[in-house]
């Protein structure tokens, strides 16, 4: 089957914003065993838009649309596809409800024009926006073209794909065979090297098959089966996965998309019913932000410190100034004082604390990227020496991370 | 004159990388005046990049390829353009050169294949690659169809684009015309209210136009005039500037594309020798995350408070119990305290305090989004009430750039 992929806007034909849709539409469907051939971006203007659709009948059998389901002037992706396919127009149910809550919960009178976003087409099937207003639609030509149209911010298009597309694409292109993933998720090693480890794999890779995707500081395999048998299926990934952790599962901290080395932290402080605090220098309260983005984290984290002076170091944490002196404040004796001060001003049965240079200019005679971690537990303090890397957000970064990690092998052992 | 860009490469057709070349491309095409009409992708593929090219000589004036150059079996750009406009390839003296001594340097044989690089069309113009080896080419029809092709790793074609592109294409599509740009920088509006208010500007734009992009909790506008005259250009911005601030100037807080308001904040605190502290509860340490992304921010930036609990709003900031249990934590009294405190104790010159609702459950039986601000000055102490939208993390956001944008505020009075 071929697939192609049409992004409307004109901010993206302009270069305002990313195509970043385009890119994660087509990393996607390729899981999804839908192979893209064409990808293309039109403005918001009906003339060009019905000219892509008309060369995508041409060449693809599902044409997947992206953007321009709004409810502005500009938005016209719905109204021009309906009209190429001679669809009428009619309200989704489900959507108008949306609506009329949405702007309930605001209280704000419901401008004409939004109910747009509610409008389907009337034999096409309806994808539910958990995150928005504009509902998705796709819809089966009798001849066999296919099109799924999606809205334009990603943080609706995305869930829409996994929730609603997803297994609409499946009913519809997949014989008794379907596909099951599982995603691995790593800490602590490049996608390059995993990828040199895994290599054997991934070369004869057939069924499942192993894609691996780089974020900053984290990467992830997601590991996909081909099956008519689910039981069968899930044999197939737990073998995968056997060999693939017999090779690197040191770095492996946990499963799934929506997942996150936080989220995996935070999880496991809930479980023991541990809390943890946090003294930040370099990182100043990022570490800290980073608790405080997972919902319900109150329950684990009272609070912390950011002391990014000299001064702060002593006034709030009552370190000693002779000490700091004697070793800088780049220094295993300084994180090791910040843990233990953090963790019993606070109350909390762990403490971390991070002191380094962020850069770009040298601290105290010690390079950027020059960072000491300390952990703070009942049973005492340790502290580690990293040299982080590139600039200094990605050093900052690159510390909370490794923060994390050190936890969650604290609280795994 | 109608322009395309056809970005050449299976990796980018699956997703597995960005397609940033095309997002660049657009961007300085539309800075030079022109315009693209259509983008698209094709993989490593002889036939569907033929079909491309014979579409974009139907429909565009210029066509810029990306990607392909390379020397291996999949680069094929060079060779299925050439057959396309019936050119002959011939070795660039300059790229063959740059070659020899590529491999000189190295020590190494230089295999057959890397001459594919130095190849170009025998009636077009090379393009030399200061950062690589394939030579880029430009290429005029005698009926008038142009075709630049340039190399697809980024970091070799921004400077031959910047180098060699940009004067062959003024050479050949421009006039005495330049353009000029200056972008303006807006917090506290979304960018339709701001596009309301312009909207005669906006529709009437024609020298200098104006064009609004949105980000998160913030919008730019670039305004850009096309001249044969740099001051006459400059006075034309300026006019333009003193129309858009007269009407939205409350909103308009600094210039220029590398900027921010984290870091007009950090200047004015700078200039005028003062230094901010924070006591942060449902932000949890972002808003001083935020100041620490900023080089140097240590000389207004001691450190602060992350008091998440009601435990460490007592502990940590000395808060009164009954206080706390007479107003509750999501409450003016509350925020007003947090930040006399945080001033007090981090012996700073502002302080400012968050502490509210960042959900999605609500708390203290306020909904979620509810936040308070608190700023403590020498002056005494002031608060605010907000009630912002959306999840979890754009509320703690929009909870850190409204108190970015309160002292920013404060400090210009």
């Amino acid at each position: 089957m071929k697939a192609e992929i049409i992004a409307v806007g004109t901010e993206i034909l302009l270069g305002q914003i990313d195509n970043t849709n385009t890119t994660f539409l087509a990393e996607e469907l390729a899981g999804l065993g839908i192979e893209v051939y064409y990808q293309s971006v039109v403005g918001d203007n009906p003339k060009r838009l019905e000219e892509a659709l008309e060369l995508a009948d041409q060449r693809s059998d599902l044409t997947v649309l992206c953007g321009g389901l709004g409810p502005t002037d500009d938005d016209l992706t719905k109204q021009v596809t309906a009209k190429h396919v001679g669809q009428e127009l009619v309200t989704d149910e489900g959507g108008y409800q949306n609506l009329l809550v949405f702007f309930e919960k605001r209280e704000r009178p419901m401008t004409e024009n939004n109910r747009l976003q509610a409008l389907v087409f009337k034999d096409g099937e309806s994808l539910q926006n958990s995150n928005g207003l504009a509902v998705g639609i796709f819809y089966q030509t009798p001849t066999g073209n296919s099109y799924l149209l999606l809205p334009g911010p990603p943080n609706e298009l995305k869930p829409m794909f996994f929730n609603e597309a997803i297994p609409l694409l499946q009913n519809h292109f997949q014989t008794d065979e379907q596909l099951i993933s599982r995603v691995l998720r790593f800490y602590g090693i490049g996608e390059s090297e995993l990828v040199t480890k895994l290599a054997d794999l991934i070369k004869h890779q057939s069924n499942p098959t192993i894609a691996s995707y780089a974020k900053p500081n984290e990467v992830t395999l997601r590991l996909t089966v081909s099956t008519t048998d689910k039981n069968d299926g899930k044999q197939k990934l737990d073998q995968m996965e056997e060999v693939i952790l017999d090779r690197v599962g040191d770095y492996f901290y946990g499963y799934g998309e929506n997942n996150s080395l936080v989220e995996v932290v935070v999880e496991l402080l809930k479980k023991q019913k541990k809390t943890v605090s946090a003294a930040e220098s370099l990182t100043a309260g990022s570490f800290q932000a980073m608790l405080g983005s997972v919902s319900g984290v109150s329950e684990v984290f009272p609070g912390g410190f950011v002391t990014y002076s000299e001064t702060t170091k002593e006034q709030l944490l009552n370190l000693d100034s002779k000490m700091l002196e004697k070793y800088g404040t780049v220094s295993k004796e300084c994180a090791e004082a910040m843990a233990i001060q953090a963790k019993k001003l606070a109350h909390s049965d762990f403490a971390l604390s991070f002191t380094g240079v962020a850069g770009p200019d040298s601290l105290e005679d010690q390079k950027a990227g020059t960072v000491w971690i300390g952990l703070a537990t009942e049973e005492g303090v340790e502290s580690y020496l990293y040299h982080f890397t590139r600039n200094r957000n990605y050093i900052r970064h690159s510390a909370v991370m490794t923060g994390l990690d050190l936890l969650r092998k604290k609280l795994i052992k």
